[in-house]
């Protein structure tokens, strides 16, 4: 067997999700093609590369954030989630990237089969420029709800990255992730209201969040009108 | 690229549950080897399968059962999982049964390396006998408790699987799928106290189990002591 630098059969996608004004966003390349179609930013594992390094890796590549929040989500493999004209239309740009997976289809004209690994990552979206790679036109953020036409099954990669997103963000308490150092309790709120959809009234949040006791008071935001300024917050350092 | 009837570089291994005399068990192989090493039931996937079906597929081989209760649970992929020792000792007996993936090692005398998925299902212990493959000295049932010397990282997987299916037995309410068809109260009780390893205090548990209104309550279960025979239940049947 001839071994290639990179894992032929094997990718990882990652569902890089940032909060703003109210929308949940995630960063999608534009790939270089005629047609306009969109990808999640992946790539190939290299072979002697843990998969979990594999993931920092590439998001690094697209955040330049190195200590991010991340987490597997699922392993997408059926046969035939990557349509012919999919597969023709990437293999046009990957080629020049990965010479080393190429030819990607075999003697009997049969293309090669790839599964891959979601992973989804949670990042305070002012620290984050999109960056672009070879095979895209551009990178920047797009919001869940208006994905545009993706490439392969990206688009249920995505979906599926929220799914579990919904079940974690408040089981594993990972808002801060989203969120700049210090924030309002409206911040909060505002980011689980947009994460699951759905109003939460406030009082009772508030209250939720402050019995949780993991969450310092700090100054109050300067807003200029000081009697209504919210408080601050921040996670408390771990003991 | 040569391509090769199996992925080469990506299998699939399987936790197999089975709830028995208050024991958590799991199908586990004897390697066919001078050492003892067994391993978790799982295989290579073809390169037309989806990987579900790929998982299902080994379930039925080894268990003989084809609706079984089945998740992924995670991706195994360190690049160190499979130590060089283990490497050779599995090759030496894997070649017969995947002579397409064959030679493992390059020219550089570069193993090959595997990434693994990780899916868990769960039994009715009763209804099983664990089926043994060419690879097998023998496959049987063994207490998650007392496991015995596994080869690659197939200890951690067992313990990941155990993990997931901790969070997700009450959640999303599976304990029919580790039980026979009709089941005591008692018999529920039991297998949450073996699943979780902590005491249920009966009256609690069995009114919480009869506010979900999932169970349809049958005859008592004939035990010679007629007073104090328990009541069996089923599932109801979905509408």
């Amino acid at each position: 067997m001839k071994f290639s630098k990179h894992i032929a059969q094997l990718t990882l996608d990652c569902v890089i999700f940032g909060f703003h004004h109210k929308k949940l966003k995630l960063i999608l390349s534009k790939l270089k093609l005629a047609k306009e179609i969109y990808a999640l930013p992946g790539g190939f594992i290299l072979q002697e590369e843990d998969i979990e390094d594999a993931a920092k890796r590439i998001l690094f590549e697209r955040t330049g954030i190195q200590d991010l929040y991340l987490e597997e989500f699922g392993t997408f493999g059926r046969a035939n989630r990557i349509s012919d004209e999919d597969f023709q239309l990437f293999s046009g740009i990957a080629g020049d990237l990965y010479p080393d997976v190429e030819p990607p289809i075999n003697e009997n004209n049969q293309k090669m089969r790839i599964v891959s690994i979601g992973y989804y990552a949670l990042v305070d979206f002012e620290k984050v420029i999109p960056q672009k790679i070879d095979l895209d036109e551009s990178c920047d953020w797009y919001d869940i709800k208006e994905l545009p036409n993706m490439i392969f099954d990206h688009q249920e990669m995505a979906h599926k990255g929220l799914q579990v997103l919904r079940e974690n963000l408040d089981k594993k308490l990972l808002f801060n992730n989203l969120l700049p150092e210090t924030f309002t309790m409206k911040n909060v709120q505002e980011l689980y209201e947009t994460v699951y959809d759905k109003p939460f009234p406030a009082n009772n949040f508030q209250k939720k969040m402050l019995d949780l006791q993991i969450l310092e008071r700090l100054d109050k935001k300067y807003t200029g009108a000081k009697s209504k300024a919210p408080y601050l917050y921040r996670l408390k350092p771990r003991t």
